[in-house]
């Protein structure tokens, strides 16, 4: 396996991004705890955290219940307006962030949480229009806030890391006229390995990974070599296909593996680092 | 005036530290204009915003209205139990944070959010019972997550501002312990003005400043002497007194002036910094 120009060893030694998912039975804790003890061991971990499931119940509660839109390709993202935007705000960057945070700073972990808003951290142009399947009809969607990260800041992660901070990241993004802008979360963290030259990519969610037949967890699959990633997206099932739309986005930028694992045991990162789970490679 | 030891001109040049409320009628267009602006001139500006007045609304949409401490000195404070600290943090370091960050970086300032559980940004230690007044008679009320700001990790500061970050900083802060606490956001920044060396401390709310007979905005204090702030608290009413007691622990600690402003016009901190609004002095 070849490595690609843009990882630099020197500058960036043993980076580790993890994305840990907003789905509901995902355990932060157990999460947390793994990460804790892999810093404290000289890893230098960068963490991608969702929270849709909560996003998805904050809404609802404040009366302005999530939306769903559907692509012609079958991939589902949130319809975000201002009003879900804010609150899109209020449980990624709020809540979430910060009580993850909270939770490594509580196990000596020196985290710091940022945005992709915070200093251009992730950025990207936002969709002028959405293509949405609805009834069977294509329509176009505007008044939407999404897009997707182009452009990673890499010397304020790197600023950080050196300085012996924790980065933990949360979308949203922003857009290049400077909106915040809901972005995929796995993608996002694809960017950032890419851009950090990370060596390892961990994506964790609430199965054990990749699954021949969902949700039949004793069909994981363990090995996949990057050539058949078309395959592993047509049995990838709905937010699973991100994650492998993701994990192709960071193998072709250079990094070496993406792991996909469970993050509702204890040691899952340690676990999926040691090659667990579904291992991806070029 | 003498300047104390713990100001560095060297280390921390020209760096003033800027409050501004959370309370309706607060233009933040207005100040982040201004912000902008003075970045763009050179000026080192660290932004410290509330969230009371919106943290209010979303925790009555919530279903969980907000319910208020008044000590037997007459201080008022959120009681901030679990489920209140997760909207204070969804509204402060969520909602607020985010979209002040959007506006500063939207006009072309490269500000990073942070709130003071990042990098133990504001820590202290949170009370373990909250002497409170109901009907007339004490009473002592636990499961209360505030606190109080001690430390200040200004070192986190320092390396944001020496990159060329602009930081915009909001409660909660960190307990000794780990967890995360409401404090006071005008006596955060006033710790945080004093931990910079700062030479100004700009304290922003919907008054032109500290008023000699409330409400009417003609009896402006134009200037105020250290040593008179007793008085001071004396005229100071609801949310000022918090203000007044943030003040005389920013001048206490060093910080030059401390200047109460209106951040409901345009060019307000400007103004501040040349000697609008309420000037206090030691």
């Amino acid at each position: 396996m070849t490595v690609i120009s843009e990882i630099d060893p020197e500058f960036s030694p043993q980076i580790t991004v993890v994305k840990v998912g907003g789905s509901a039975g995902i355990n932060y804790d157990l999460v947390c705890d793994d990460i804790a003890a892999l810093v404290r061991k000289g890893e230098k971990i960068v963490l991608v955290h969702g929270g849709s499931d909560e996003t998805n119940r904050v809404s609802t509660a404040l009366g302005h219940p999530p939306q769903v839109l559907t692509s012609p390709q079958g991939y589902t993202s949130r319809f975000t307006d201002t009003e879900t935007l804010d609150i899109f705000c209020m449980v990624y960057a709020g809540k979430m962030n910060t009580r993850i945070v909270e939770r490594l700073q509580k196990r000596g972990t020196n985290a710091v949480g940022l945005s992709g808003v915070d200093g251009r951290l992730l950025q990207g142009p936002r969709k002028s229009s959405v293509r949405s399947v609805v009834n069977g009809k294509q329509v176009l969607v505007r008044d939407d806030y999404t897009g997707k990260v182009e452009t990673v800041n890499d010397s304020l992660l790197h600023l950080l890391l050196a300085a012996g901070y924790t980065p933990v990241i949360s979308p949203p993004a922003i857009s290049t006229e400077g909106e915040a802008i809901n972005v995929d979360g796995d993608r996002a963290s694809a960017m950032i390995a890419r851009a950090l030259g990370a060596r390892q990519l961990v994506i964790l969610s609430n199965v054990p990974g990749l699954l021949r037949t969902f949700p039949d967890e004793s069909t994981l699959i363990r090995q996949l070599k990057f050539t058949n990633l078309d395959e592993a997206l047509g049995f990838a099932e709905g937010r699973m296909k991100k994650k492998v739309l993701g994990a192709s986005e960071a193998l072709m930028g250079g990094v070496e593996q993406v792991i996909f694992g469970d993050a509702r045991v204890a040691g899952c990162v340690s676990a999926c680092m040691q090659g667990q789970g579904t291992v991806i490679t070029r």
